[in-house]
């Protein structure tokens, strides 16, 4: 059976106010960098996974975002195959 | 002056081990997504700047990352703008 990468990508909703985010702009401006205006922090999981049909693996790929790798309330994600 | 949104994608370096993807892929198998054969976790800055020049805006992020984003002793990294 063929591996497959599949990123899925996690960032928090929009309204969803990022800590993360606003102290590295913080600090990237103590560090001088007075053009940055704006800094989000997102994660993204590489998966490898064995399969053969590529919609159902996609539907487990969307299984695993929502049961395991997100929060709902405030994540949105993305699935890039 | 235009704004400009780059991403600085930062993922751990080969053969550095990535506990978190590793109780990633445990917490999945254990849910019975048997099919996952790795994870890796990566984290991307979305940077929003002020940019006039754009090669001398690119040596900036580059100078960002190295600084402050990334530990280069276990972090490999890549702008796309």
């Amino acid at each position: 059976m063929e591996t497959k990468d599949v990123i899925v990508n996690v960032g928090l909703k929009k309204g969803i106010s990022d800590p993360e985010g606003n102290n590295i702009k913080k600090a990237l401006r103590l560090l001088g960098f007075d053009e940055v205006e704006e800094v989000h922090v997102n994660k993204y999981f590489k998966i490898t996974i064995k399969a053969s049909d590529e919609d159902k693996a996609k539907e487990r790929v969307r299984e695993m975002a929502e049961k395991l790798l997100t929060n709902p309330v405030i994540h949105d994600y993305e699935i890039r195959w």
